[in-house]
């Protein structure tokens, strides 16, 4: 059945049983192509229903349909005509795990940072109505993403209700990490406040049965009645800030599903709707261990995802737990990510000292500056494109408090499998602007604890970058040299490579292959002390600056700047990821694209000597 | 009496009478300093009670008191040591209209952003805890603030209650703009729902006497029992995320505010406190019209303020409107500050068409990918120095998806009498890092006219900036090149400047008292095509590059390289404001300060020759 669907007109006269049978082949369809090819598994298996419910009750793409983060849209894919195309998920030239604007006009936005969906959703409602549109807006928005401060602007900020937009908020009770602050324990409430209501139905009843016997009881009634008012205006955040609330209800239910959005639809105007899903629902494995299956490696179905190899991450968690224990003003902050940043043995060890602020990274960095103002070292250990978030606290809350804090970016660089809206290849463009930032990029382990180290003793902003996955396995003998390590396995080298961070790899072995070529890898990247490094390359007729990192705002700019005033007669080319953002893929087609990989750079030596 | 209070412990003692008095002194001083100075006049009337009593109930810089924003610092500042200096108010070299950690052990943060306090504050509380202090932190919050969704993120993530952290809710129910947004709506329920309680407290007591009759009737008052619990539990936005709430209390009555703070002291807990105040209290234009006083220049006090001066941001708004007139897809958006940045007449003649979401401009940028998405042409008016809250959305939210969107940036470059906080001398730094992005600098009106018509006609993300205050009034006869402006009063000039915005005035002024030089005046500031400018300047042998921005991340040091390449004899000097964040004071004592004068520009000129 699922094979014969092209376009969401092919399941719009599905009954309910139908639909079920539909939903199970989809499952079927994420498990089978997720255990291939690997991806996010628990929170696709969540939505199945929803979204097969949304696609039979709205009309998309005229209606729109739009997904936060957007990680949970397979099912969205599987009905807007990318069955076919779906084995290629994640893969080189296949189709995204998130959505994609270049891949169908079912795509609105290519999203994957948590919070902006429900903005860019209230813009198309906006927009419709002033366009005069029938068109709907349905935004399906995860609990953890309403912890966002993002998404409670986005709510706080729709003083017009009469626009046609839906909230679905997707409330899965867990949410990449076990869902941190007190707005979980608010859905928690409003989950059992159903029995207050019920109560209060009961109540109602009850009172219209009373004898209406005096004064004082009139009185009463009437009170009560008043207080009854207050309690289903007040019962849910959504309705404190005066928004419609529907639900919660059931989101793995079709038929639930179907009385809820028909509801919505119904009202022609701003709604919430409120659904509980089961994380995992209909892989036993992951509906055990939803966040053991919120983004997994290829595995086999049958014995389930293994643990995934230990890498910077987890090496990062090590490290600071020995550095904790010696230091008692050392704290770990993240956003949501203690086991995608390592950070989980933290958290059992140093309980106290372990803050999960939820998906808040402005407030996690100026929680941080808080912290070090009060005496305390706070490390923030988070991911490189979602520091992104953070450019005005970094200026007004730390480097002009002249506060010292230390930011492990972690996924710094490309991020092979999830593209563009996850590669970390802007952070040092935003980091080098804040100014008395100091940034360092980690080749291995060892230097990991090194920069680390330095990051905690030295005051200032500091950031140590570091790639997924783990240190380099080939064995290059690099010279160090405190801020830079050296290859330099010819002597008199007219080519120097100027790079840093895993790119020395290619570089290094570029360097073998084109011969006399001096490789300089950067540890401390920023600030670039040009007139340290000029000594070892001296000879150098030809420098290449390569970069892990967008064009706009790069430092290779500005290294080969400072490079070219202490070598003026030197020709120095600059090469980076380009102007455009790179799609998913593996690690080496992506450096393929942007002309990165050690053959390319050898072959640029050689064009260079012509 | 206040002339001889040297520090808090000077009040310590007094009691409400005596407090009265003093605030009633206090008061007096403000009017009277701001009306000589300019300044925040309506807010800081409006806390003048809450302020002597939190420093007389709470012992700082032991406990720590933070304002958010910090406009309303001013009687902070008087009780703590710095009558004497209160004079100087905005002065150059003197105290800043801001809390600043250089001026009192009493600032703990030199903020002037919305929303920071409540995470610094969150994170001074948690370290105080880990340390085993006693010491309670309290932070004063607007009830404007509290839309931005950094504040709910703190609120949110707080999830240890056991710290003693006190949040001050000033409640003044018009913060800058009219307040917009849900929450505002809010406030207004609790402050209704106070009603409410009254309800609630004599139905209980009247409960109490109902004899107990029959089996129904017990099962009723249970549930109610149960109800009323609810009622209470949930009847503030603050209590839905779990955080205990006290309040609404008369935040100009000393009584009152010292049994909310007494009572919040001996919580020893994280507690809520809602306090209503009135903007403007005591001095009767302000409260008559407190957003004309909420920033004002210096006035008469016995005529009120006068209105502002029309300058960019007025003329901004008129050719808006004229836009707006033709094509009925351009909206303008703005984060509260429609005032500030011209926007009323457009909000009024095309109120359809307008938007203010709140001091929330992460939202307000992704809200205008929305709108253009569905084929608007959003125009978000913001401030330079808000806007560095929103590079992730300008990346992922705008140049991601390829959207078109124009951004007006308003006061930028320097901000005279506000300060580091205020200074739009990092925007540049930021949106050069956003691929894609165009960035224009208005010198006058005619080019401000000029560069919002390209912006909305080209494509991508367009920036157009704007100074504070109007065009120059010094007639200056540039030749217009398109992308630039030249200024050539000699042929054959020897030495170049090349820079943009109102510092071509200066730089003008050097030329002319140096003689043979040419000025390069950039209005397309970025990207930069070096090879257009230099037939103009292709006799120069010194060529100064000045740019009014910090030396982080600056486009100075990047025209610099590009005109190195093209000329690479010719010595290049850059100059910026440097790398250290400016005080408050007037335009010409900060470009002294940076060496940005003609006189300074001309020296430079001159020494180069030598």
């Amino acid at each position: 059945m699922l094979e014969n669907i092209t376009s969401p007109a092919d399941i719009k006269d599905l009954d309910i049983a139908e639909s079920e049978k539909l939903c199970g082949e989809i499952r079927e369809k994420i498990i089978q192509t997720v255990s291939e090819n690997g991806g996010h598994l628990a929170s696709n298996l969540g939505v199945v229903e929803a979204t097969v419910m949304l696609h039979r009750l709205f009309d998309s793409p005229h209606d729109s349909i739009i997904f936060d983060v957007s990680h949970q849209c397979y099912t969205h894919k599987l009905l807007t005509g990318r069955y076919l195309e779906f084995d290629t998920l994640r893969k080189e030239g296949g189709i995204s795990g998130f959505t994609n604007i270049n891949e169908s006009e079912h795509d609105l936005f290519t999203f994957g940072h948590s919070g902006s969906a429900v903005s860019a959703a209230a813009g198309i409602a906006a927009a419709n109505k002033l366009k005069g549109s029938d068109a709907y807006t349905v935004v399906m928005v995860g609990d953890a993403s309403v912890s966002n401060g993002m998404v409670f602007e986005a709510l706080n900020s729709i003083s017009d209700k009469d626009i046609r937009l839906i909230i679905v908020i997707n409330d899965n009770q867990m949410s990449i990490s076990k869902n941190s602050g007190r707005l979980s324990a608010h859905f928690s409430a409003v989950r059992t406040s159903r029995k207050y209501l019920r109560i209060k139905n009961s109540t109602e009843r009850a009172l219209s049965k009373i004898p209406v016997a005096g004064n004082w009881l009139i009185k009463i009634i009437k009170a009560i009645k008043h207080l009854l008012r207050f309690v289903v205006y007040k019962d849910s955040l959504f309705q404190s800030l005066g928004i419609d609330y529907i639900g919660p209800a059931d989101g793995n239910d079709l038929e639930n599903l179907e009385a809820v959005f028909t509801e919505a639809k119904r009202r022609k105007s701003l709604c919430a709707v409120h659904i509980t899903t089961k994380k995992g629902k209909g892989y036993a494995p992951a509906e055990q261990a939803p966040e053991d299956y919120h983004a997994v490696s290829a595995f086999d179905p049958e014995k389930g995802a293994e643990a995934p190899k230990k890498g910077f991450s987890e090496k990062f968690g090590e490290i600071l737990c020995a550095y904790a224990e010696k230091d008692d003003r050392i704290a770990a902050i993240t956003a949501a990510m203690c086991q995608g940043t390592g950070l989980t043995d933290f958290a059992a060890k140093y309980k106290n000292r372990f803050f999960d602020v939820g998906i808040a990274e402005e407030h996690a960095v100026t929680f941080a500056c808080g912290m070090a103002r009060a005496g305390m070292k706070p490390v923030l250990a988070i991911y490189s494109t979602f520091l992104q978030r953070c450019y005005d606290q970094l200026v007004h809350d730390a480097s002009l408090q002249g506060l010292d804090i230390t930011l492990a970016v972690d996924r710094a660089g490309l991020v092979a499998g999830d593209g563009a809206t996850h590669h970390g290849v802007l952070d040092c463009a935003m980091l080098k602007c804040v100014p008395g930032m100091t940034i360092y990029t980690a080749y291995d382990y060892k230097e990991l604890e090194e920069m680390l180290s330095s990051a905690l003793c030295e005051g200032g902003i500091n950031a140590v970058r570091y790639p997924r996955g783990g240190e380099p396995t080939k064995n290059i003998p690099w010279e160090d040299h405190g801020d830079f390590a050296v290859y330099a396995p010819s002597e008199n080298a007219d080519t120097a490579i100027l790079t840093y961070g895993r790119l020395g790899i290619n570089a290094a072995s570029a360097a073998d292959t084109a011969g006399k070529t001096t490789v300089i890898r950067l540890k401390k990247i920023y600030p670039f002390a040009a007139k340290d490094v000029i000594s070892y390359i001296a000879d150098a007729k030809h420098i290449i600056v390569a970069e892990e990192a967008m064009l706009s705002g790069c430092l290779a700019e500005e290294y080969a700047g400072k490079l070219k005033k202490l070598m003026p007669d030197t020709n120095i080319t600059v090469k980076t990821l380009g102007k455009d953002f790179l799609p998913h893929g593996s690690l080496r087609y992506l450096y393929g694209m942007a002309g990165l990989t050690a053959e390319s750079l050898a072959q640029d030596i050689q064009a260079k000597r012509k």
